[in-house]
């Protein structure tokens, strides 16, 4: 069952524009309809706020677990992804947050869905 | 015979902005005119309308039989593009949505065709 | 329906080892359980008999209408590799003939067949 | 010779912004200096105005036939670049239109050239 | 827990030679030590015995339930190869098969396992 | 017109094992049928005898314009690899010879003939 | 131990505009928690002040040797990433500075951390 | 030694928007500290003024020339890229001109250039 | 100081054929001339003794740490290659073992070096 | 020009089977016909005979200079590499000795060259 309470975060170490992303390649969860599992990627990007505004920034440890805390969850791409956005949304208040995730495919459709917190800063560039 | 009722939508999960892709590699219709067969891929991108806005998602499975009911019709590149694009504004009246169709080619020319409603959203990244 | 009576051959132009091969990567048959679409490809690598010992080739065109011929026929990956299989070595009798066939997939499994008449000449190379 | 003439065209099917593109990789024409042939590709890219502004849109078959017509004729990359620009542009009165042509080089130098017609549409997305 | 019971096999449709190859790029089961998801493809390659030898072939749909049923198993890498090997092995009975499983990697360490039963037979190209 | 009488040798430099390659990605000739161009890439290999035995080595330049003297040649793939490979037998006389080539398709197939004269050394590796 | 001391700089040879980017694959430093090597990549990108306004440029066997002394240091990859950012700025007071530091993952997590000085300027162009 | 004046240009061809790109992947020089040789690409991208403004563009085989004047001249990445930056402006003039050079590396760094003249025109499409 | 008391054995499962590929792109030594670091990857491929025969497989986590123990040792790519064929042949005894070590490269140059204990089998197959 | 003399060896570090690999991709010398410069790569492929029976290795920094010392130097494709397996195999009298020269080619043919001295051994996989 899919715990935020596994999430854990440590303060900011700077307060220029700064951008981190974390890509785990490994995801997987159930799907609610058939029971069969579904595999993917996770993708997280964010700004977090500055260390005088008491931003944080996810622990990678604790990030791995909450993800594994998927694993026989029965749930809907959509929600995966909107719950993942909310969590580290909740834990960290960034500036700004991305969440991807890409989907291996079922019955021949391969699918991507994007949930955001906040505005794009100008900075981010890839 | 493409058939817009084989489309079905569920209620969209979240209010935050939020955008769904899904690639379709295996759609295949028949030129119109010599009666050979065409093969490419459909892509599908949309921004929903929030849940208060009563904003909807496709079903996944119901796409798929959508897509497939194009099989054996007689209709060239640019038709297909369009109509698809508007059975699915129709379904869904999404804030934003584009229709790629990738064509592996006839004739040694590789086509694609871009169709869309609405503005693209800001938060749409690549 | 497959039919093999679409199928033409002209004489061989040579006597010296000669391989041919022919991808074709447009195939698609349908699932004889679910009715659902299988997409893939067919490759064809053969040796021709020289021409003296009369020898023969596919006319391309003809192959391509029977390849086109199993659009809407419900039959199985193996099924379809040793058919097509059967079917130009009869038309040709070659000295050595391969048929393999790559299948994007149902349920998350890739596969590929390789069915052959004859001995893998030695001047086959890649 | 290059034949303008060969182009056709058929009516937009569509008002809602629309973008086509066709890649032909099969391109040659000679180089006016040398006499040897030179080998490349051209990328056609464009929005028809709308159906109800008597937009059209260029034939596809018509559009193989008037690039072989280039087979044999002397000519400069730059000049085949403007020249299909101000044909096609000529035949369809189009909102934009983008014309680029790959070259596989001389001399060790690879080459595009980039011509245009009319303002970038803000919805080609790419 | 691995389930051997769910493997199910069909009649093999020709006595000529014959190659087989299944890719499961989904493959998930549990490090024994750390509790760790480990992730993977799992490739079956086979020739089965002739029709009139009574042959064999693994049914599709069962494999991938046979091979999601190691999802929550604690097992190592080479136990899972040498588990899938003998388990199709028993099944089927073939003239030669290979299990191929390749493994994203712990600790910065990726690994690759092949188990056999059988030769090689010559027919079997690349 | 293809012109064999366009081909230049110069003497071999060695007396030890020695293999040449030389890959032309810019061939065209036409298709004797449909009257349209076809595009391909010709691989020469080959190892020259010896310098004593009065072995000798195609020049590049002679290769290259006799490419290109098939460029408005209407001809079949077949045809193509088979005369090239016998021009240059008779031109080198080498030890081994083999022609590949690969033709971007036509009607979804693309092809590739083999055509060899002599028997493959040992030491040719890849 | 990082050491800034081994960086040196030399006046920038332009006045216009002038974008510069080092990447180096071979950078490695260790875990501070398990004492584990951390491997990666960082890319520097930056754009000197002109030079009439005394603008300066980072040398670049110095810059190799300072990313060399991170090899025995027990550093987070945040924390490299502002370091690196802060002693290449105090250094060169650039106009603009980006650092990127992509690492291979621990735990089947990739990170990249995206650090700047600046505002990006327009004549960046990728 | 490197030579400007071995550049030539001819009358550009038109007046409409037009972007020209030459891609020069062997380009070689000496290092001025070590003697060692380095390699890399450079490429050009520029806009030439319109032809009623007396607009110029570089002739392929004279801009090929200037490049290998280069060949044994000790001289840094950046003094590179600015002097053809400067020696192409200087003979055309032109409305806008990027060069980019890449150069393979020295000591496990790879780096790139940008080096511009005037304001990237909004018709450049990538 | 490279430690092959690092090393650890479990027994081998299977008395069937049965290879083990273990790939680490994370080595790095340093180079005993210049002090500077060596950056590359270490294939390790093995075919144990049958369980009967007292055959033995090295243990993961142990090999990632005798691979560290090379981190700061000043030590040739070629003794590299053979010292761990050397320990690894003595812990294990395997039937046929294969190091292969790639190297990023000093110079310009990228190496790679191969090194064998007893006779390659013959169901190795890639 | 070419100095053998530039080259040095050490001896051996082992009696068991050794393969030894060094590619050179920033590798250049001039067309005696034309003067411009051809570009390419060498690739050494050797198993030194054995420490007992006094088997040296090339000493990469001398192999390195030694290849730049054709940098001015008129001499054909077939002449570089032959040149470099008699200058090579002179220094070392190796088991086995394979040069391979790619060459990015000269009027849109790109030549590869492969000289060799001896056997190739059995252990040699790639």
């Amino acid at each position: 069952m899919p715990e935020a309470k596994l999430l854990e975060a440590f303060p900011t170490p700077a307060d220029t524009p700064f951008v981190i992303e974390h890509v785990n390649e490994e995801f997987t969860s159930v799907c609610p309809v058939t029971g069969h599992p579904d595999f993917g990627s996770v993708t997280l990007v964010y700004e977090p706020r500055g260390a005088k505004a008491g931003g944080t920034c996810v622990e990678l440890k604790s990030l791995k677990l909450y993800y594994q805390s998927f694993r026989n969850e029965g749930i809907y791409y959509e929600a995966v992804t909107n719950q993942i956005r909310d969590d580290l949304t909740r834990l960290m208040k960034p500036d700004w947050l991305l969440i991807r995730t890409d989907w291996r495919g079922r019955g021949g459709i391969r699918s991507r869905i994007f949930a955001m917190h906040g505005e794009v800063p100008q900075h981010w560039l890839r």
